[in-house]
């Protein structure tokens, strides 16, 4: 008997009939023999409503009181699917965060999972009950609060819970059917991947590919966890994400995927003067905040003045200039936000490996007239911070030289 | 310093802006130099909606699956309250019944309170904050599961942590600004009651006065917790449940209240064998099944078989038709069931000391060619049940006759 984890996200349980059909999904997998972990996330546009309503008091959230209210979407959903499948003749029973013994740390609207205590679930899986489990909560054991995990978070749950109970299968279903080159709703000719490694699964998901996010990918890694990428709507092979890359055609791409994150604002701190821990104390102090920096610059001193630029979340940008403003304020410097940036990245196994992949690169990107902002660079991927309005063209153009060889 | 207890309703706080109307009210009794609890319902109308999903399943709930699910209600709504006091300036923290320590039975959906462990909610007031708790759940200790407490379980929630944190005040703020003797909608002069005991409001309470569940007033009788009942709208004199009668008027109304109830439906199983023990095993059967049996009536004897008549809640009917269907097949007895009744009922510490109540009771129903079918007594109460149809005539005349003396 197989163990397998099964994750939908909001927009496969986005009202009753679409749950009965992920009831029936899982019904099957029972049938076949198997126990079923379910994990699911909010209903589409619950998860925002209820953060509409906070923001109607304060875009400034008390995280404490953020997690609390927004982790009741999958709260609310997951009875739901448990009915569902109850109504169809099979045992089931609903979990929450807690239920499920999903212990975070405090690090509130994107905690860590630190253990989880899967008592309580392998409790109902002995009793023959398709386990349903809230994905993207949590709740740290010192406090009793409840803790999410961030954007993406049902994704982490499921990974983690595959590791915990050691399953032997772990499907995330979606709303596409696979990983692919690039956004197929920018890049026409876009294809799907039948499989790629986690680290190459890892730059795509950090770099704006939705399909799965970072975190849940790093866990899989980690914990050596083959992920199945699939349609929760179409019955058809998807992409798995996995160490064992054997089955892959050597004679693979070089370049796995393009992506772009508009999800991305930058902040330019400027007039800072050019001592030795300006910036080290900022970024402290950002990290307190617990603000999540991704690409930095630092220029070059003019006037034994410098300036550092770097990019935050969307979602965390009135936060970050708020440490900011308190920061410059202190030295004399200014501080400048833009929200109209994207990031734009070519990820592989075979950049290190490959001369001139960032050449090309920079060249697409200046024949189509791209200014680049920053660059921020690893083994396996590229990225050019620019103007958001270029976005799709600089994904488009990239697809072209890189994957369909235009 | 002293500790108050402050009861919202969903109407109270529907949106935003009557949440931060909820707020100011608990902010300037905090800045009056009280400690503040404040329990909170669902946004009016969430509850509703979420019940309807389950039904667009089913209506026979698993009802451990029905607490997870309609306790969300208020478990999101605390946090945007508690958001709102702390953008209003003052330090709050929200709790769910878990967090709050509120223990139940494992009764779903209508869990009694064990106890509760005040240990959390003590920590957060002692660091100054308003507590913000979620009204209408607990927990079941053993299992970890959440449970409800029930219609209006949020006025329990309450009275229960007043008595368990020793409250000095109980406040309970609703959409009408007190008990009256009938309800306003149906009696145009109804009296607003400024003081009534802990007795009769349990009466009127059970009766079908919305303005307090029973089981809410039980637990203040038990405990003696002064309950006031007053406007969320309006800053007058509501009314004040107490057993502390003494500042009542000696020449008080005989009957304090009339109420009617159609939140009832009527189950008549015919034929039964008229053997020892039938209506017992058949009680049983619907007590195993949690229903809650009100007024019952068994009929004469005629060729040794026997009719048992008995009101149910509305939502429990089909639940209890199955029990009795099944119970009827087996000695070949017949069920029916009928929901369109009333319940309607006069209520005052008066009626066994006065010759006469029930008498004219039953001539004012007559009077307006009112059909009585079931009659229930207590020793200060007297209750009918009715045709649904003349529900609001026989509130009416009974009103006139006892209470404004018409």
């Amino acid at each position: 008997m197989a163990l397998i984890v099964m994750k939908f996200g909001g927009t496969s349980v986005a009202n009753v009939e679409r749950i009965k059909n992920v009831a029936r999904q899982a019904i099957a997998k029972k049938k076949a023999g198997n126990d079923v972990v379910l994990v699911a996330s909010a209903m589409a546009g619950v998860t925002d409503k209820l953060i509409g309503y906070l923001n109607e008091l304060t875009p400034d959230h008390n995280l404490r009181e953020y997690d609390q209210m927004v982790s009741t979407g999958e709260t609310s959903n997951v009875p739901l699917i448990a009915q569902a499948i109850i109504s169809a003749g099979e045992a089931a029973e609903s979990f929450t965060g807690v239920q499920a013994g999903i212990q975070t740390n405090n690090s509130h609207s994107k905690a860590r999972v630190v253990r989880i205590d899967t008592a309580n679930l392998k409790r109902a899986l002995g009793e023959g009950k398709i386990c349903v489990v809230a994905g993207f909560q949590g709740y740290d054991p010192a406090s009793g609060n409840i803790t999410t995990l961030g954007r993406g978070g049902s994704d982490t749950t499921a990974v983690a819970l595959a590791a915990a109970l050691k399953a032997d299968k772990c499907e995330i279903y979606t709303d596409v059917d696979g990983v692919y080159t690039a956004d197929p709703r920018i890049v026409k000719d876009a294809k799907k991947l039948d499989v790629i490694s986690h680290e190459e699964m890892l730059e795509l998901a950090s770099l704006g590919a939705k399909v799965l996010v970072s975190r849940c990918v790093e866990l899989g890694m980690t914990h050596d966890i083959d992920i199945m990428v699939l349609s929760s709507l179409e019955d058809k092979q998807g992409t798995l994400v996995t160490s064992k890359l054997g089955g892959r055609n050597m004679e693979n791409l070089v370049i796995s995927g393009i992506t772009s994150d508009k999800n991305q604002a930058k902040i330019v701190v400027s007039g800072l003067p050019d001592k030795v821990g300006t910036a080290s104390k900022l970024f402290t102090e950002l990290a307190d905040a617990n603000i999540n920096i991704d690409v930095i610059v630092q220029n070059a001193t003019r006037n034994e003045l410098s300036d550092i630029s770097f990019t935050v979340q969307k979602n965390e940008l009135v936060r970050a200039k708020n440490v900011c403003d308190v920061a410059a304020n202190r030295v004399g410097a200014k501080v400048h936000a833009d929200e109209n940036i994207a990031k734009v990245s070519i990820v592989g196994v075979g950049i290190t490996s490959n001369v001139g992949v960032a050449a090309t690169m920079f060249r697409v990107l200046a024949e189509h007239a791209i200014n680049i902002q920053m660059i921020s660079t690893s083994d396996i991927k590229i990225s050019c911070v620019i103007d958001e309005k270029f976005a799709e063209v600089a994904v488009r153009s990239l697809h072209d030289a890189f994957i369909t060889g235009k």
